[in-house]
């Protein structure tokens, strides 16, 4: 059979050719919204291409975007790819330092960036030598991107490297230590786009019209970047306004029909609709990840709008969805309602990868959907190692890389993260969820937040405690939170104290950050009678 | 990223693993419908595994099959190329001698057959020296399938080779010359199967029910063998029996939402649903091949039964499947009357494959639905040369194959097959579509079959003749087919002559046989007053 690399330019040169006329809207941050097609895009990109030439791209250099979803910044993605230069998307959310640390890690060579990044760059750039130049990605002032291209022509061979060429560079901004970066492949970000393009993934098809929501800083947006322009679906881009009248507005007007972004999002756009009676156009499916999905989303979209909700799950590493999940035969028979649990799971695994839960001796653990175990996977789209090799050998005996999950997965093959390994509680050599109880917990009245971490026990390893931040005004005695908890879950279960807080932190991503918590509550001492095992 | 070849054996343990009670369903030979599961079948898989390594295959060798599509035929497939070994597919449909030539061509060292295929293969067998032993796909009798596996284990490792590694073998009876072989690697049939499960080509789902009439020996039965159990679709195997009957029960009675078959298939199985009042179940879309689709085949599915029909295109050196007449978001908001010129199309291309039209010199043509010239392709998922390299060198400088087909392409893609290349009838420096002429003549209401071939000219190179076999019992002249043509064709398509045979020849695939009929008229010159231009 013919040789033919699975190089990711393929993907728009593709899109241009045969859904040439398709549109790509993107809405600025100055609100204005703009529209271009793949044919006319692909062309502009070839011009960034032979942009970065000009600047002395070479092939394997980095070329580092910082700024929000839009038509210039996909551009910049092409044409970095298409001539073998690594396309790194930098987080704006993250902190400062932290993006410093991931510029000079990465030693990014130019960055196309968002004006709205301007202040934090020009801080960041006195601590990023590598950096030469920064182009910004709009149409007037110093150094803008249409300045930058102009001079170029349209004419630029895409491709002519093999498959295992790096794409893309992505860091995971991990809870200890430094960033790490996940190095893609043009073979591995391909191989994720026929994968997530199924029936049961993204099932996305030429007649969808895409909000792309969730950032094209994170893992290549879930390779919507590459699977929208395959298939031809129209794309919408919708900058850096995300509040719930914005997405509203671009749905109805852009005839959306399907968007994918995380649960936050997806709550303001429901809040939003809920105030201003809105209605939501053609939009008949979304795909919520990055975090585990409410009940209450679900059912909203379903019930209200006739939206079918399909959660998905992975990570930086898994380049980034994993588990999709779509209903079994059996499962779409049953009413709405026996659904929803299976709804609420992460889901089944895309073929082409494969799945275990093990002990922490490694040891395989049954997929009887109430053992939980560490979630380790494997496949082409799995990242074997990080950039530069921080953190050395990642993957077991058997090939594959610990997801630092922990999960169950059922009789059905339905994944259910229940926590992260090292957030889980271990208590006499069984595994307690911090993540259920705090679920659980955060439902009592009072409760603003809940975090639920294990605190060092000389009989059982560990034990839980509760943290609480109560509702503002509000007070509260511990036993009202033991009883709340009681019967709804295990015994042992129960946490052994409840401490009441003026604030539980939240890292950049919007996440408790347990580490910090832990950190604060380093000179904590369980109460004499704690032990409720 | 990690480093996981694309090797077929994949397919079949994901499937056995994340669908494993999945169904596999067979009509037997014998008229029995036996049932088994992914699970059970990849364990049986791995018994004929090793039962092919006790009859001393060796990776590369080539393993042959011959029969209709069952769990057994299914079983030894992925026996054969989990373990390396070539599967290769034998057409019984073919003429006894062409057998022969592509079993020694091939040179199969084993045969696993259908009991129906033992009086031919007796026949066969003395002139295949290559081939050292027959197991017969049955559970009785002398060297059957379930004794020849008996004694082995279910353990055996798969895989382990790389992705270029060979994994089929079919071959294609051309025109001319002798039955040529396409070389499948697994990397190539891994990739057509991703490809052709996304939303705008096979769709296939867990919660599919799938009809495979196509044959196991029609390049991979279109990559179902592959995209069924990599989605855990349920598989119905009809075995031999095609009628309509026999296709309706199993649609009725095992739920089949999903089938996949040639032209003919389908109109025996309106036929019976006419006769019989009968309805269609859970079906909603079926995708036809092999040769274009009458009008009337599409309209009574949609308009009788509410099922779709998907019309593909491909060849057995395109894996097979290239193009898929699914609508644009534009057509799909038309009413169905102004879709179906569009679904009688052969369609779009799929992702990861390039097209062009060019002409005999191999220049470009336009894309304006009116231009034909020949059709060429490029990509993974195409044959790069012929097994043993028969044909020499297929690509051209560009590295597209020829399908040998002229087709046009119009403004949104949709490509449409209007001849064969050595059909196709050059007349004054244009070409005319032979297919054209005859379908249009097909039409009088005398004619039982129309074929219309080009015949030397002195001063034209080539002018159309029409011949027509009438229906039975009837007569006609020469005039009432100039009149019928009239005002259907351009005028310079006319045909010169009008001639009344007795039989137009068909071939073994069911197509009209033009090579034997330019044969038989070799010795024919154009009436004198021809030239019509």
């Amino acid at each position: 059979m013919q040789d033919c690399p699975l190089t990711l330019d393929r993907i728009f040169t593709h899109a241009a050719r045969w859904h040439g006329e398709r549109e790509i809207v993107t809405r600025t941050a100055e609100g204005l919204v703009e529209r271009t097609t793949y044919a006319a895009a692909q062309a502009r990109a070839k011009q960034a291409s032979n942009a970065l030439r000009a600047e002395g791209i070479r092939p394997g250099d980095r070329v580092a975007t910082l700024g929000w979803n839009g038509a210039r910044h996909l551009e910049v993605w092409y044409g970095a790819i298409g001539i073998g230069a690594v396309l790194h998307t930098l987080n704006p959310r993250l902190f400062p330092e932290q993006i410093a640390y991931i510029i000079n890690h990465a030693e990014d060579r130019i960055i196309l960036a968002d004006m709205q990044c301007k202040p934090l760059l020009d801080s960041l750039l006195p601590q990023c030598p590598t950096v030469e130049k920064v182009i910004w990605l709009t149409d007037a002032g110093a150094a803008n991107y249409e300045d930058w291209i102009a001079p170029h022509g349209h004419d630029c061979a895409w491709g002519g490297f093999e498959e295992n060429t790096a794409a893309g560079l992505c860091y995971t901004s991990g809870t200890t230590g430094n960033p790490k970066g996940v190095l893609y492949s043009h073979r591995s970000n391909y191989l994720h786009a026929l994968m997530t393009l199924q029936a049961d993934a993204l099932a996305l098809s030429a007649r969808d019209t895409v909000l792309l929501v969730v950032p094209m800083y994170h893992a290549n947006a879930w390779g919507v970047v590459y699977s929208a322009p395959a298939v031809g679906a129209k794309l919408v881009l919708p900058g850096p306004k995300l509040d719930g009248a914005s997405i509203h507005e671009l749905i109805e007007t852009e005839g959306v029909t399907y968007s994918a972004a995380v649960p936050t999002v997806w709550q303001m756009l429901l809040t939003h609709l809920k105030e201003t009676n809105g209605a939501l156009g053609k939009l008949n499916r979304v795909t919520i990840g990055g975090s585990a999905c409410p009940e209450s989303i679900i059912r909203t979209f379903h019930d209200d709008y006739g939206v079918d909700v399909i959660q998905g799950w992975g990570m930086t590493e898994t380049s980034p969805l994993a588990t999709v999940s779509v209903p079994t035969p059996e499962l779409a028979e049953l009413p709405f309602d026996a659904q929803v649990p299976y709804k609420l799971k992460q889901g089944r695994l895309l073929c082409n990868l494969d799945l275990k839960l093990t002990d922490d001796a490694g040891r395989r653990l049954p997929h009887d959907g109430k053992t939980f175990g560490r979630l380790k996977i494997k496949g082409a789209t799995i990242a074997a190692a990080y950039f530069k090799n921080e953190g050395g050998d990642v993957l077991d005996e058997e090939g594959f890389f610990d997801t630092g999950d922990v999960s169950t997965i059922d009789e059905r093959g339905y994944m259910q993260i229940t926590d992260r390994a090292k957030d889980v509680i271990k208590s006499g050599g069984e595994w307690i969820s911090s993540i259920d109880v705090e679920n659980i917990a955060v439902g009592h009245p009072k409760a603003q937040l809940c975090a639920v971490i294990g605190v060092v026990h000389p009989k059982w390893d560990e034990r839980p405690v509760l943290l609480v931040q109560l509702k503002p005004g509000v007070s509260a005695e511990k036993q009202e939170f033991v009883e709340y908890l009681d019967g709804k879950i295990a015994k042992w279960w129960m946490p052994d104290d409840v401490i009441f807080v003026d604030e539980i932190p939240l890292g950049a991503t919007g996440k408790i950050d347990k580490k910090l918590i832990r950190q604060r509550m380093t000179d904590y001492a369980l109460p004499f009678d704690g032990a409720s095992r």
